[in-house]
């Protein structure tokens, strides 16, 4: 961890996304915040600090994820670790799903996933030489490996990423590039979650800090024991 | 089997499309074919019979599908058997896809299986007071289960498919409806196989009438012990 | 179908057991049942008729599985078909489980199993030039592809036979046998839950009969398209 | 980490069971070493240091299996955590396999891991109002999610544990007891590789330390977002 690395979170929000970009900050990253509000990333750059900067970005349009990138290596340099972390909503089953939800999800979280990884990788590969290559990580769920009734949308997008992960792993391990995907198994523990249910069962939820705990550790393996899958869940979880 | 089912084949083509059409018209199916060409679907009715309608379909487009179910039931009525059987190619790595191929092999093979299912589950949750409320049977492939390095179009696609299916199973089978993945495993030995490989070994190949037999299989099991999913490969397949 | 085939049931009991004797009789085959209690499998062999052959058998031992082949041998002929069916309890945690229960889970499930498939397996390589070399079924169970809590020693017998099934699949596939696990989901509607529950939902409870039918389709499939994995669960079954 | 944990690494030997040892001491634990070699524990003891004990234990006896506990118990206090590491070798197909040496595999890699586990999760679920519970990792392979053919008695010991440990995790979750399962795909590079190969291409092969790294994880993982299973290979490997 010499040199303090580049990295993008790609749908940052409050709770997991913004807990995984304060712990990457407090390792020495440099971090690009991409998410649609500009004005919630102006907030949330400036309560992180310098050390990182606010990208508004519609990561489904190929010109914004372009732009978006090219801002994120004007200001700290090439990308060195990349987070796929947006993820669409439609939980309707077949009967009730809106066939434009379904794309939706489809479109935030694989198709978004997808422009998203071929900026990052370009930048990886361009850094020639260098043992540490990269990483990319997805941000899976429970619905990714397992298909969950009443969620069609969520579901097929989710096992999309999880798809599009493993393959990219196997294309691109060889060439020094870590790909990992992370499946979350529970509720996460967010400001929302935490105003709205005053008098949860602290434990029945997954601590957004203790995940991003997780991510970290995968940027930091070693090249010969790289991680494509694990799984988190709260210590009480029903599995 | 008192009755003859109406079967829909979304995505029939030269090989497994046709060999499950053929099989289901033996069982005593009238089947429904959808594909893009006009041609190829009328001389395959004509070889297959009267028990077959043509029906020029793009599956991803709602109107067509809307219209070409349309013109089943008004030959056929209502639809019990669904086969979503259409995929995209999208055979590259992250590296060297294009973004509208991996858009178009998620559309043929997810987003298109989801138009022609909603019309086709419509059908079998009206046929009230039906024991055997209909099957849907989604075809997979190894990219299913495994993500294939180089072909992360097709392997997101294989990927959604599969949550697709496990979602509707779940949804719809305390309806009556099975839902069912059929993960094909190896090469299927097609017309275009046969004339471009004369010398090849033929137990390489999946024969698609075999197959066929399977996808029969899983539409005359009792509701009582339902598959989900089965795999399907050729004896001296590695895997 | 030409010609009869020889099966062996091994752990036949009333329920799944008997139903595929049953099967398999009247398709055909001749069928040697084993089990501990002779006076149980002679009253079954009574029951199904002369295609069967009552062999009284504790397949957890060497000599007797050898001499229990034998007698099928002398009666019928080389064995075509093996389906291990036996299963042992060990329902409890790791808290509360006993050692030798642990064993002897396994000792059922996996070491009687080896010892069975040893002999038939045999028999089926034996039969030189024969195309359709033989089939090999497992009886496998939800707990074999998801470790209950409480069962630990039911989970890692189950386990254990779904990793033979694999690993007999791979080596014997190229040799012409067919090696399939079944992994049935759910609660069979046997004979004592039919007196125990008499007041039951019979849509909850897989019918034994059904499972059979997909056991058959299993030995009938050709080579070129041969199913390792499938799963059987009522329509109604959360899963 | 305010406080000393004590460990026990079940199986140590060349390679990643002395990387674990080594690790784990480096974090400031104190280890209880057992393997069936009192020289060679005698050794590694030595080298380790005072925060490691020898204990020459045969896993698969319980007696001894209850001594060992009990003599880490007499040095260190109460075992927080335990590493399942021990496995037996049985690479033959079934055709090959002798009886014995597929229980011998069985005994060493799953009923082994039932006896230290049953000792060490005693001293965590007695360690009530502590927060951290304790954590049981167990030493998986590519053979216990994908059976490999000709390595039958590997194979169904492997699976034999994965169930096992899904089951555990299960159990013992909600008691605040962390279970996890570690899928190694690849070849370590133990000190015999290193001999035996010294012209390998070092990046295909897991260095034991990375792998310790992991592990180390694991063990520190808060109970609100913990892993049941994550997967390790070179960079390189195919799979």
């Amino acid at each position: 961890m010499a040199q303090s690395k580049t990295a993008v979170i790609a749908g940052v929000g409050p709770g997991l996304g913004e807990s995984i970009a304060r712990k990457f900050v407090a390792e020495g990253c440099r971090v690009g915040l991409f998410a649609r509000s500009a004005e919630y990333l102006d907030d949330l750059a400036a309560d992180l600090g310098d050390d990182t900067v606010a990208v508004p970005t519609d990561i489904t349009e190929p010109d914004q994820v372009e732009a978006g990138f090219r801002e994120v290596r004007d200001e700290f340099g090439p990308v060195d670790v990349l987070v796929n972390h947006a993820s669409g909503g439609a939980w309707r089953g077949l009967r009730d799903v809106d066939p434009d939800e379904f794309e939706r999800a489809w479109r935030v979280s694989a198709y978004g996933a997808l422009l998203c990884s071929r900026e990052a990788v370009d930048d990886m590969l361009a850094a020639d030489g260098d043992e540490d290559g990269g990483t990319v990580i997805f941000t899976g769920a429970t619905s990714a490996v397992r298909g969950r009734g009443g969620a069609i949308g969520f579901s097929a997008a989710k096992f999309a990423v999880r798809g599009m992960a493993e393959s990219m792993a196997r294309e691109l391990g060889p060439e020094g590039i870590h790909v990992a995907h992370v499946v979350i198994d529970g509720q996460i523990e967010t400001p929302s979650v935490r105003e709205s249910r005053p008098d949860r069962d602290e434990d029945e939820y997954l601590d957004p800090d203790a995940i991003a705990d997780s991510y970290w550790h995968l940027v930091t393996q070693d090249r010969s024991a790289w991680t494509l899958e694990l799984d988190l869940r709260p210590h009480v979880e029903e599995f």
